[in-house]
């Protein structure tokens, strides 16, 4: 298997699919996934991992059901968050973003715990480019 | 300790050693670290590892020696490319590029085995931002 860069934007292009995850690379038993997203995901929750978020276009928000209360961060195009293991999130986009992930291979995308998932959102570990 | 979205430019900003990355957060036991290149690094290789690689801003060479021998692949902005563990490589960039990579916590800068290190190249961990 040839291992050659790969260009974020051409890998966006050839989906459209919203809220559903390619995998562009894996660094060890990790996943670099990126996938378009708008409109509003679910509220689920990794018990047992972190996971990163990169915006590399648009703007994400992400609500967090944290122990102090519950609030929303908003990142803008190329700035990162962490969501700690086991906090309750839902990320959304109004107007559309799309996004880089990192997080271990099998990762599900609506977490080990969620509310119903509706047809819209893509319940997978990640697809092939 | 607060956890908010960190915009990948203003964290650039606010250093301007080269090959002297910064941890901008970590995800489970692995960093997510930005730095900024020009120059040379050195022939290097992490045994145990993969590291992967975004170019955020310019352009990166990665030269690589492999079973088939040796080669140079060329990131362009908002391209990635993982290394795999064990393979010798040696980055490097003519007119300077803002990177981002992703490996375990603990992983140095000049690998498990590694050329001299010139006064210009860091041998770190990553610094804090």
């Amino acid at each position: 298997m040839s291992n050659d860069p790969i260009a974020l934007n051409q890998a966006l292009a050839s989906f459209d699919a919203l809220w559903s995850p390619r995998i562009v690379t894996r660094v060890n038993d990790y996943d670099v996934r990126v996938a378009k997203v708008e409109g509003e995901h679910v509220w689920h929750v990794h018990d047992h991992t972190d996971e990163f978020f990169l915006v590399l276009d648009g703007e994400l928000d992400i609500a967090l059901r944290e122990s102090g209360g519950e609030r929303t961060v908003t990142l803008a195009t190329g700035s990162v968050f962490t969501v700690p293991r086991g906090t309750e999130h839902k990320p959304s986009s109004p107007s559309g973003a799309s996004i880089l992930v990192f997080e271990p291979t099998g990762t599900l995308t609506v977490g080990d715990r969620h509310e119903e998932v509706p047809a819209h959102v893509d319940a997978t570990t990640g697809h092939a480019l």
